[in-house]
């Protein structure tokens, strides 16, 4: 039988898990069961969810209320129960469950027949390298800064001094919407000029992702458009429309661009430790099935930071092996130089270096920013030390003299 | 200048807040301010977000950071910063921030000139009650049970005894998807024959809303012909897909149904004392510019309980004066007919008594659980105690007798 399992966290008295676990298990499905005929049993046996497991963490207690302990209860979902949709699977597994006390939804394990419906990435880690010709590194990006209130003509100078600086890809500001000193087609129609200036005089490939906002109903017209006027990849506030409103962009052979999922907004229902969905769950596996190309997520290392078993597991669920394509890890926020051999060696060469004050806050301009992350980053493919190989960079000794480093 | 001013529950140090809510204000704006030249400081002054007020709360200590407290920053951005729809304007003021530790989104202020992009309810109360034709009391509501795995057969039963003990509304349980047992049109167009026959038999009127699900770009398809079929309102699991995708819903004239949003997956980021969003805006002022005619929320009372100041400014924002029209608070889960007098006091008449368990499972079954929620609606009109009316109303005094009573 084809089945989702929610794997939940509970807090509650030890001994008292089962109970609560049959509770959510038929509350969230047939509602009774006991005291049902055996006929109505014999009926509803194929939509009934069943609990799994249940596993006691005394080791951990809850933090605030003596005498509770962690739980952590599984429990299957049948899928002729829902439609095979995000916003139907959310509503089942976590509908007014979510609003029923300390309950943090952890993980969601899709039967293969349902993850079918599912897309994934449409093009990949291994397409986007190929787009880019990059095989051997991760790829490294940075944003544009302070664009608010700005013209095209300073977007222009500061897309083209991070091309210059040999990165891989650029991506708007997200909180840059549509806006008359800025709009979306000629952002795109200038970036794609400024990009091929930079391709002619260097050799280096530099991708641009614009940031597709709107209303939900004009996405997809937006979308073509970008795609009809060469737009290289959208950045997309999946969190604050929907996953669903995502998958459907993905799925749309019209659009057929690399789709970069920011996590704006997603913190108000994943920090917390007692409530809401786990990070890697919301900004790994579920952004990979419905289908971003890259998933950007705070980093363990700077001021916005995830926890790191958190940022590991999600970039975890973006890459490991399944019937999907992979999806980039993009870790961000206050990443610079110094941190890349942290950077590479959790999420290893398939991964996205991104920063922004790192790119653009250095004393050499961003130029300068993105040839000390090509020099930290090849540094650490040669198994060097980054104080090392600042000796013969002046741009990663610059960084590095700013910012410091962890290697 | 039209502004959108966001208030936040932020904790730190006394005398820290200033830097921090400047940093907020800079941060999800232009970026940086006193560096810059002056010429440019004039250019992008219209974009810069500016601290409105700060409120140090001395007597609310963090629960488990001893030295820090807790405050209320209040930062107002021009909207000339992002289009006018919700996904814009919760990345602007809550997408980044919502990920940097401990700061809930208590409200937003939408200025007159930004409000006119929301459509807020298409009926709203006045109008519902003038399709009910019941002007001078709580409307009643209850929800199917049960009805995961069971056929047409099955809920038109239920929707019958429910009609016949007198409810105004019945509303599908938010976990029954567009099914082959119980397909959404066919729901549609069997409840109403089945109402229809309830009201030839009673002159009663009792209106269903069928729940809208699928994939996001086939919602407003659905909900046309929903109308085509006559449906009489749509119930909506709004967070599980986006607000954005209910107000586009509410615009479109071709719909033109009364809308019940409901708070499914809301909890996910509504439950933290810490991050997320306050009910209130979430499930109060955000629903209600969005567009819902109707909106769901755990009452202060049942099972799964909301605390009674938030339940109570929820129902405030649904319902105060502005240009919108006003939605139906309908306070739910575990709610029975003892209830009643502590709901009416809480929410008045402009409200909606929604029940599911405290209609059906009562012991004269849904007829008379029904029956007995409108003769504990006609006590408290009449300013009689529940036990009183009880003596004459034998289904009332039957719920009592099960469930208790708080008046």
């Amino acid at each position: 039988m084809s089945t989702l399992t929610a794997t939940y966290q509970l807090y509650g008295k030890s001994g008292s898990f089962e109970q609560k676990a049959e509770g959510i298990a038929l509350g969230l499905t047939i509602g009774s069961w006991t005291n049902l005929p055996l006929l109505e049993q014999e009926q509803l046996k194929h939509h009934k969810g069943n609990v799994v497991s249940i596993k006691e963490y005394e080791e951990n207690p809850h933090p605030l209320k003596p005498g509770l302990i962690k739980a952590e209860v599984a429990i299957a979902y049948p899928s002729a129960n829902f439609s095979a949709d995000l916003p139907a699977i959310l509503t089942t597994v976590f509908g007014k469950l979510s609003l029923d006390g300390e309950v943090k939804l952890l993980d969601l394990e899709f039967s293969d027949d349902l993850l079918k419906h599912f897309p994934g990435p449409r093009f990949g880690i291994e397409e986007i390298r190929h787009t880019l010709g990059v095989t051997d590194r991760p790829l490294l990006m940075s944003i544009f800064k302070g664009v608010i209130g700005r013209d095209l003509e300073y977007l222009s100078t500061q897309l083209r001094h991070q091309a210059l600086g040999g990165v891989d890809l650029v991506k708007d500001d997200e909180i840059l919407f549509d806006n008359p000193l800025t709009p979306f087609e000629k952002r795109i129609t200038t970036g794609k000029e400024v990009l091929q200036q930079v391709f002619e005089e260097t050799g280096h490939r530099t991708l641009y992702a614009v940031n597709l906002s709107g209303r939900t109903s004009e996405l997809r017209g937006k979308a073509k458009k970008a795609r009809e006027l060469g737009a290289d990849a959208l950045l997309f506030n999946v969190h604050a429309y929907g996953l669903d409103v995502m998958q459907e962009l993905v799925e749309d052979e019209d659009i057929a661009l690399p789709l970069m999922a920011h996590p704006a907004f997603s913190g108000a229902f994943t920090s917390s430790s007692f409530y809401g969905l786990a990070t890697s769950l919301a900004l790994g596996k579920l952004t990979r099935y419905a289908g971003a190309d890259f998933s950007l997520f705070p980093s363990p290392y700077g001021s916005v930071a995830l926890e790191k078993a958190s940022a590991l597991s999600l970039g975890e669920e973006l890459t490991k092996e399944n019937s999907l394509k992979r999806s980039f890890p993009v870790p961000s926020a206050g990443i610079h130089p110094g941190l890349v051999p942290l950077l590479m060696a959790d999420y290893g060469i398939d991964s996205v270096i991104n920063a922004g004050g790192g790119v653009h806050g250095h004393p050499a301009g961003a130029v300068g920013g993105g040839q000390a992350f090509r020099q930290a980053i090849d540094a650490v493919l040669q198994g060097e030390t980054l104080q090392n190989a600042s000796k013969q960079h002046e741009q990663l000794q610059t960084a590095l003299e700013l910012w410091g480093s962890k290697n």
